[in-house]
């Protein structure tokens, strides 16, 4: 099932995806009654996918990400695969959703996309036993990483390269029908223009889905709607102002955003 | 003023703390309609500071902190003063109030205090110019910036080692009578059982509150509540379970925590 996050004459709400993707114009939301992280129905009330804007399928309170989760990354920026996994926070404050722009930072020349499978949590959690993974996750999103590689290089830490304004892409919608074993082995592209840059699949990560929920939650109480990104394949690279990127997962969709220019 | 955070009999609510800090029990707390980032007024309802429990004095969507702003703190743990402050994150599952247990941490051997002034933004606020952070500043807290050094180490990001649940004690209330000047030349100790291990001023800060808020608002937006950790004084050491440590800044207060065992 894919639930979509929505606005609609000034409304938000949730909605489940249905309908034929091969169709122009093929697919309707089902607006959804609560919150997909708690009790829910569908209303039977559907509107067209067209007729909408998506919003990014959950606000997360924070974003936690993992650098450099597969090791051909690794290499093209010339880091060591690390012994223990890289974990940083994006903001919510970062987050945008699907068609949303990504505004070119001041501080920085040398922005990338880095396409990434996000997990979304479905329920509190702490501690999290590596056979109890599956049940903290709601499903799964695309998301773009996107980075000022000038300023990570720059700054030892990475808020300001990895947490600026509209630097977590996230969307279109959650897919909730796939099991660990199926997330843990996806084709993940990103393409700029169009054109093919990143190519890899999440079977290449160094850590899997269930190592990276222990390692985090061993730490931190993650809250439903917080997501945790996975890492990107090789192939990252420039972004400039007027480019449009895609990141594409294989049974999720893909998350289209335009690069633009600060005001 | 002092403008403090608490619940009472169930209910949350903000007050102004007034009253005699040198007679027992002669705090009061002036509880407040609405909320100190908007239109808010003292209702003239008092309850004694002893019968409530404080809370953290914001909930702070994102914490912003910068390592490594005491030239003396850099040198004592070996590192170099960074030509870039070095900016990260402390998330919201973090933030823990006065009086509240740090919970030592189950990944890590070496837990550190860090005593730090706490900048409190009182509006959304991005690319602010120097001429204005002060327009921003909803007033200062105390902050401990509670650290694993060992998972510091062993981690190239700190997402964990600072981020770890209950390791972001602020408060005890904010102070909104100081300006940029005075807050910028301020004692800041940390003891530990009584015994004073931190001690310095804030005007030995490598970067100023002003330099910090423009570093960070040129990359991000920051949200009312939001909270600015502006680096610790050299002096930093372990705790250990059953330490009591309190962190004490001039003309604002101190914020005392207990360290107890993970159950």
């Amino acid at each position: 099932m894919r639930i979509a996050r929505f606005s609609i004459d000034g409304n938000v709400a949730f909605g489940v995806v249905e309908g034929d993707e091969s169709v122009p114009d093929g697919l309707v939301l089902d607006i959804i009654k609560g919150i997909p992280f708690a009790e829910y129905e569908r209303s039977g009330t559907k509107v067209p996918l067209s007729k909408v804007r998506l919003l990014p399928p959950v606000l997360p309170s924070k974003v936690v990400a993992i650098g450099r989760n597969y090791a051909e990354h690794a290499a093209e920026l010339g880091n060591e695969v690390p012994e223990v996994p890289v974990a940083f926070f994006k903001p919510s404050t970062s987050v945008i959703g699907p068609g949303d722009p990504i505004v070119y930072p001041s501080f920085s020349q040398e922005v990338h996309h880095e396409a990434e499978l996000a997990v979304v949590i479905g329920r509190m959690c702490r501690e999290v036993p590596r056979e109890r993974v599956a049940e903290v996750v709601l499903g799964y999103t695309c998301a773009n990483d996107v980075t000022a590689r000038d300023a990570q290089k720059a700054e030892k830490q990475w808020a300001r390269a990895k947490g600026f304004d509209s630097s977590c892409p996230i969307g279109p919608w959650i897919e909730t029908g796939l099991d660990l074993a199926a997330a843990n082995d996806l084709a993940v592209t990103a393409t700029v223009n169009g054109d093919l840059r990143q190519s890899g699949r999440t079977s290449q990560m160094i850590r899997s889905i269930e190592d990276l929920i222990v390692h985090i939650t061993e730490a931190m109480t993650l809250l439903p709607g917080d997501v945790v990104l996975t890492g990107t394949p090789a192939g990252v690279g420039p972004l400039h102002v007027g480019d449009e990127v895609a990141v594409s997962i294989e049974g999720i969709g893909t998350l289209t955003n335009k690069v633009i220019k600060r005001d």
